[in-house]
């Protein structure tokens, strides 16, 4: 945590070093090393659309980097056209961080991936890492899978639900109440509130094995929610950086990155196979596919859903 | 379709393949063809847990196995402790089917993995293809992926939804609405029902660029919405086949099939790999997962989740 002076970062520089990270092929990622630098605290914050995310990132971002700057906000958008309005909306409040010496706002396409999350997501992590930000708030759409996937690059996940949305079912049908480290019920100024945590903390205690998450109460235009959230989210990250020393951590996140590295390059010797090599035995075809692979990280090889490059 | 005469299918000797089938590791299944058989028509039918999946799935399983049968009905189950009770509660509601001689039902866990199909899925489905089949009805629970998985393992998809769950909204966001072929607005007798289908037939209409999918209100002890759902369902299987011709098909379902088990196979190389291998350079250890995947095959490598061996 830095105190004292202003934060240092060159947003001109850090935003070509964003768009490179995010505009690279599976394949040159493959032959990148992340930066050395110790990934700053990540924090993960995740829920349905509508359930007030982008509101309360603005507010949290501004508490959080009082203590810790700069700080960044990277939000993953899901990659449809028709989901513009919303988006919009919440690009727009997310503007509201604009002013804020101490924040930086990034916000990069998931590229149609299947679980929601952008291929690139863990360079775009690691850039801000090696330009020394203090923390990093991770947004993510709860489309279903995405919240298993950034389990796996943040220290701490949060799971924002809202009353009346369903999305208490919807969550543990999916199970991500298993894995949140705290749950926020916004728009708890809303019919069903109280009664939402309660049903929530009765469930978890059933259900997990280990300490249930804290549940927080937030509601837009007042702070006392939001200042527990973010004391909770100090002892969360006090936690997590216990559990897992500095070389634990840097292993979890390049495995993770690996993982997806290697998945996508997976999908596109798929893409590159004709239907009819699929009358063939799996074990041939099999043998294909790995030869793919060792030859593929030489070739072009730009991931699907990544813009071209500049001309 | 036949006609005529009694099913011939042998179930203990179907049970037992099945049995084979289901316990298959991914190396033993990457030795495997799926059998010859030309794939029977398959309609798939999801939707969230409490919407009437398995009740509306007993009732339309008698109607289409006077057209086809033998009928098959595999219900995969998400592989959750908690979720027990309701999942008992669907099997329950499954064993009236039970005393219908054209009809097999069998579930099978999801194995835990991460988009809640079952690994095995394909070769479950190959082998009710090799006992001659008429039809194979599929059931999933939405938990969000699922419904991209199956939808590439069948000719029809069906998207069960019921009014007051938030499921629409779920369900747009997840992007199901896309590719569902069929949507059955059930409990039809509840609040919201034709407001629900309205709302959906406003938003199918501005986001599909193809034919929108028909919607139909169903209810339990009301035939008229399942007669309607029953001949939709022959229209869209008809559709279908004319779309995809033979080789298509078992082209498709065969691609798949690989897909998930190469996928396995790379999950199992990374689950191999110690912690402090991922200090290293992510080629060198991409060099090392290839090279253990082209060895894994001959290894024994049981896949996770999947029981073992009777003794």
């Amino acid at each position: 945590m830095n105190a004292g002076a202003l934060p240092s970062f060159d947003r001109r520089a850090l935003s070509r070093a964003l768009t490179r990270a995010s505009r690279m092929s599976v394949d040159e990622l493959l032959r990148t090393r992340a930066s050395g630098a110790q990934p700053a605290p990540r924090i993960g914050i995740t829920g349905a659309p509508g359930v007030g995310k982008s509101s309360l990132i603005a507010r949290l971002a501004r508490v959080r980097a009082q203590k810790a700057w700069p700080l960044a906000v990277v939000a993953v958008d899901p990659t449809s056209p028709d989901s513009c309005g919303s988006l919009l909306g919440d690009r727009i409040r997310m503007e509201d961080l604009a002013d804020d010496p101490r924040v930086f706002v990034r916000s990069i396409p998931s590229g149609g991936t299947r679980d929601g999350l952008a291929d690139n997501l863990p360079d775009v992590l690691s850039t801000l890492d090696a330009f020394g930000f203090a923390e990093i708030v991770v947004e993510t759409v709860g489309v279903g899978q995405a919240e298993f996937g950034v389990r796996e690059l943040v220290d701490v996940e949060v799971l924002l639900l809202m009353p009346g949305l369903g999305d208490s079912i919807q969550a543990m049908k999916a199970g991500i109440l298993e894995t949140a480290d705290l749950i926020v019920v916004n728009k708890a100024d809303l019919d069903g509130a109280r009664r939402m945590a309660l049903e929530l903390k009765s469930t978890l205690a059933q259900r997990r094995t280990a300490a249930a998450p804290r549940i927080v109460l937030a509601k837009a235009g007042d702070d006392a929610g939001l200042l527990e959230l973010d004391a909770l989210l100090d002892d969360a990250l006090r936690e997590a950086f216990a559990r897992r020393p500095a070389d634990a951590r840097r292993r979890r996140f390049a495995r993770y990155r690996l993982q997806r590295l290697v998945a996508r390059r997976l999908e596109l010797a798929f893409a590159g196979l004709p239907e009819s090599r699929f009358d063939a035995p799996p074990e041939e075809i099999y043998e294909e596919i790995l030869a793919t692979m060792a030859r593929g990280h030489r070739g072009p090889g730009r991931a699907p859903g990544q813009p071209e490059e500049e001309s």
